[in-house]
């Protein structure tokens, strides 16, 4: 086998392995968007064996000859050594579990996910620290078996967002931390906060669905090779040519589908925007979660919660909803930009929602470093929200039950909603300096320059740089906290009359 | 391992293949229903690994060994005896066929599936008429690899209709067409005939669907382990808990998706009636083609079309579309069982289905055992057409081309449709039998004594018994073609007033 005939025969045992994880992914989509009540039990033999067969080719021989020859003396050019580069990462983080640590682990998060869906909905951590434990176990030590340079948590971590650390975390959460907790106190205290209120009505689901698929036609995301649903929870799903959105609607509230569709966009335009060249390996897939939040954040709140965008998109809004023509633009964008001491993450403004995360990475991380017992981390929670928020939950279900992630054994994953938005923020200060009238194309209603501008530098890159150089490549140095800070502080003090 | 552990073994193995053969069908499902158009290239990926994974499986080591110790002295009871039986026909047959056989036949059905749809469009049978050829060179392949006793064609049928011969179904197909061609022209060509014609009218689509989802609940389908959904060919997919029917609307014609919906309801309720504590293994599957198709025709016609289920629900009909109140029941019931010369198979009535079927039996017969060349295989096709139904084709697309079946190399499948109207009729006189009071009921609207008795003397048993065998059982003598004749005389010579 020459170096071509082998790089060829990794090509396909990749392209294998792809369509599985997007076999799997879509018969979750169609669990959570349309599968009928009683297929749940099927379903989960369905994807538990199509996962299994992933995991036993991603670990087989096969693959391991094939990298094995790939590394040795076979000169690949920029964008193979890619794919061979992030194949092999993920089959070393494969190989070092031990299947009995896998099964261990399915297992005990059904049992877990159970146990939390009753303790959230009796509001008590009691029924569900045992399963915590024993999680939180069975985690730690899956971080031994991958191993770590500092710390347990960041074999964890570097699972969702490649070459990020606890010790970069800490250092760019306690800048935000600092900044921000005395700034909610200023905004949501201030005289100004109390007269926002939002903008409810009767918003008919299905002309809400119209409105918002016309606004991500013009952002620019493809229907050809996408579609949007109803689910539960909101996601985004699948991959270039066929990416799912799903969201939920509220008939008195267009706020909460549309401004998850512009999320869920911005996840779903970030996958269709790959290089198709490379379908089907890591070159065309997400390089991480943070990065992978920037494009739905960027979407979701730098642009569509922009005063630009709603220049633009507000008289389509009173077109659409003529009961809504008495709201100008000031008291829409004031209303869609309510900062308020919130109990629930989901439910989060742009100030307040940064600090829900770093105090579930906080505890997290003591949690995995066996700093903080599981019986003491409800006090925990409600100490932490009180000093970053000012509010503590009433009871276990608005506090520490409220996410699913520990539930379902996903440690290390809740710090790349932050840095979404700080990639997000400097991603964008990047962007207004490369294209000049960038604000003014988007009051016109024209994405294409920033869709462009996002595509060429992010998007066809795909995996070619982990997040820390993509950033410094982007915009020229490392990430830091300080564009998040200053977008937030300019557009809030001003929105609040502090500026 | 002991007896009872190889049998547990066993049945992992063989659910595993079983939810390999589910995941195909809901991606196939989904690609159907409402994949973006664009998602094609990746889903044929997606769905040829899970095939070719699931056929590595089968075919795979594991399974035969615990195939053979299960075959050697272990002692099974009748329901383990059935999976081991099946698992190992399923088997012989994957292994008898080499992989580049398989691989082969795989390509020229993309090609020669692309070639069809562009000969049909331009009803060009010349454009076809090569990869029909090279099809046919290669299932001529298939069945010697898989042998056979009397004739190839029996190799190929044997896959949809364990234990069916091409013997068997000439003696069948003789008696029917003989007397089929002369009831043709004597319905056809009665006076009463010109004057019947369908009700046409504004049939909403939505209303449509929910006048046709009440009559399925009405039946007995459960829409806790089911859903509905638009495709351009309908079909029925799925298993027990989790069954997906699909079909089309005509705005100005409810028969089109009422009685489509019917027909594949009654694949669903079949789907529905297995024994679900075998769920995942053969004993809870489909024993052939032709007996599922008695399920769908059964339910479309010998219920559907009479006149006892119109009594019911013809009020119904006139309460959801008011318009309609003028057709009473005798226009209605002449309505919907036209006796028409046709020319395609798919909306052929009751009368003249059987005879599209036969003449696509004896035409494929031909080809696969060279008595026919492909050259002239459109001249025999209207030759056919003009002694089974009086009519010639205009053009090959409404003739030879009609059908999909032969470009995707499905030879020995048409015969189960015809299987499926005489499996039907047989049964169904054995219920009127059994069951006493059955119209009376089916007047009222009550359906479950019909059910009840299809449940419990062919749902439930699965794959227990092959259909010769089965038919036997439940009716008392083997398959013949005198129900299906005395019911389509009896109902059409006194609806068209010659009884």
């Amino acid at each position: 086998m020459n170096s071509s005939e082998r790089y060829d025969a990794f090509l396909d045992i990749t392209r294998q392995i792809h369509a599985l994880e997007l076999a799997a992914e879509f018969l979750s989509w169609d669990q959570q968007t349309g599968m009928p009540p009683k297929g749940a039990p099927a379903r989960a033999l369905q994807l538990s064996t199509v996962e299994g067969i992933r995991h036993a080719v991603l670990t087989g021989d096969e693959l391991g000859e094939h990298l094995e020859a790939l590394g040795n003396g076979v000169s690949l050019d920029g964008d193979a050594a890619v794919n061979v580069r992030e194949m092999e990462r993920l089959r070393r983080r494969a190989l070092c579990i031990p299947n009995a640590l896998v099964r261990e682990i399915s297992k005990v998060q059904s049992l877990a996910m159970e146990a939390w869906i009753r303790a959230r909905s009796d509001s008590d951590f009691g029924a569900f620290a045992p399963w915590l434990g024993e999680m939180l176990d069975l985690k730690r030590q899956e971080a031994d078996e991958v191993g770590y340079d500092e710390c347990r948590y960041d074999a964890l971590h570097d699972e969702y967002e490649p070459g990020s650390t606890a010790r970069r975390l800490k250092v760019l959460f306690r800048t935000l931390r600092d900044e921000l907790v005395p700034l909610v106190a200023e905004l949501a205290d201030s005289p100004a906060a109390a007269k926002r209120k939002g903008v409810v009505g009767d918003f008919a689901v299905d002309r809400q669905k119209a409105f918002a698929v016309n606004l991500l036609t013009t952002i620019g995301f493809d229907w050809d090779a996408g579609r949007v649903d109803v689910s539960a929870h909101p996601f985004c799903s699948g991959n270039l040519h066929d990416v799912r959105l799903t969201t939920r609607y509220d008939e008195n509230d267009i706020t909460r589908a549309l401004f998850g569709l512009l999320h869920e966009g911005g996840h779903g335009l970030y996958e269709q925007g790959f290089d198709p060249a490379f379908e089907g390996t890591p070159r065309a897939r997400a390089v991480s979660l943070g990065i992978h939040e920037s494009q739905s954040r960027m979407w979701e709140n730098l642009v569509g919660r922009s005063r630009p965008f709603w220049e633009f998109a507000l008289p389509l809004l009173h077109e659409a909803f003529p009961f809504t023509s008495s709201v100008g633009l000031d008291d829409w964008y004031a209303a869609i930009n309510r900062v308020e001491r919130s109990m629930i993450r989901v439910e989060a403004d742009e100030v307040t929602y940064n600090l829900h995360i770093i105090l579930r990475f906080e505890l997290e991380m003591e949690l995995i470093e066996d700093r903080l017992s599981v019986a003491d981390l409800p006090a925990a929670w409600n100490d932490r929200m009180k000093s970053f928020l000012g509010v503590v939950p009433a009871n276990d279900a608005e506090g520490v039950l409220q996410d699913i992630h520990w539930a379902h054994g996903i440690f290390g994953y809740f710090p790349t909603y932050a840095l979404g938005n700080l990639y997000a923020s400097q991603f964008f200060h990047a962007a207004r300096n490369d294209i000049p009238g960038m604000d003014e194309a988007i009051r016109k209603g024209n994405f294409a320059p920033l869709l462009g501008w996002l595509r060429e530098k992010i998007h066809t890159r795909g995996r070619t740089l982990w997040p820390e150089d993509l950033v410094k490549d982007v915009t020229g140095e490392a990430l830091n906290a300080d564009y998040q800070l200053d977008y937030l502080k300019e557009k809030f003090r001003s929105l609040y009359g502090a500026g």
